[in-house]
């Protein structure tokens, strides 16, 4: 407020700087929280947030009102990246290794991902209105890398979305569960390719 | 007590009733116990348990002192009723359909075993000593089951058990998370098994 009471003589454009400054500081924000946040360390605070980001912790609940709402903010920004990633990957690129290539970019994601979602769950949020709204989003993305690559033959015509999307979350947990490596998840990973292999 | 005050004459048969009893008593708040917590109802308690089971609280807290020894007992005799209808399979039956069956039996039954785990945990227990040496037993019963389907050519030879493990664990988690119905739960097990089966 002080540096907007002082008067800029009509050159609006001399609050831009304030404005990036503030921009800044929210990405700074999200960046360090999703970090801390996706380690699943229980111990993960608002406060680690704020000397990682090099703020305040009062410009991290200016931004953020709640521990919920920063955490909302990490998991749907999330959520959205992996959306645009499917559909990039959708528009390029070979059907069958754009539907496996993107599958195995979401079980290698999951870890952090559930860290995330349970730390938003702990801290009294909940997983229903942004978050549901872009996980139906990225559901709605896959959908249509499994169609793409059932059109093109790679993958069986007889695998239903709901069933695959299961697949996609049952191996999720057990990588997130197991810790798995990423040879251990790319072996589960050709397993479950086989099986929707057409026969 | 008062039963025993009575005083019964040398014959020390007379007793046999009583710790048949108790011996009932035991069993039945098992019986009530695995049904309640299994349901996954976060407000189930100890009190529905004495309820259900027909018995007095203090029953319940003589047999079992606190709730985590309640519900680690439940979880240790799932897991070993487990493990003794994998050894059965084990030694019956076709090497490929016992695998099957049993990897379907897993996944049905994982709703309601998590559903305990996670009360165990919220209820402050843990799930390293006794739980954690029945989910052992089971594994390497389960890897029997493997190693002879492998033995008979009915899954692909270059399947290593932890990827099959995790793959069981994971459409287990997948099928209590969803609350898949048994034909969902079907149909991705055939993709499993599509994916396990020798080339």
């Amino acid at each position: 407020m002080a540096k907007e009471d002082r008067g800029d003589g009509g050159y609006g454009g001399q609050r831009e700087p304030l404005r990036a400054d503030a921009r800044d500081n929210r990405w700074r924000i999200l960046a360090a929280a999703e970090e801390i946040f996706g380690r699943g360390d229980e111990a993960a605070s608002t406060e680690e947030v704020a000397r990682r980001a090099g703020v305040g912790i009062a410009t991290v609940f200016r931004n953020f009102p709640t521990k919920a709402d920063l955490l909302t903010a990490i998991l749907v920004g999330r959520l959205e990246r992996l959306r645009q990633e499917a559909e990039m990957l959708a528009e390029t690129g070979d059907p069958r290794r754009a539907f496996h290539d993107f599958f195995a970019r979401v079980v290698a994601d999951s870890a952090s991902k559930m860290a995330i979602a349970q730390a938003l769950v702990g801290a009294g949020g909940d997983l229903s209105g942004n978050a549901k709204k872009a996980s139906d989003a990225l559901k709605g993305a896959i959908a249509v890398l499994l169609e793409r690559a059932q059109r093109a033959g790679a993958v069986r015509a007889d695998a239903r979305f709901v069933d695959v999307y299961a697949l996609l979350i049952g191996v999720s947990r057990a990588a997130a569960h197991g810790r798995l490596d990423m040879e251990a998840q790319s072996r589960i990973l050709e397993i479950v390719f086989a099986g929707l292999a057409p026969r």
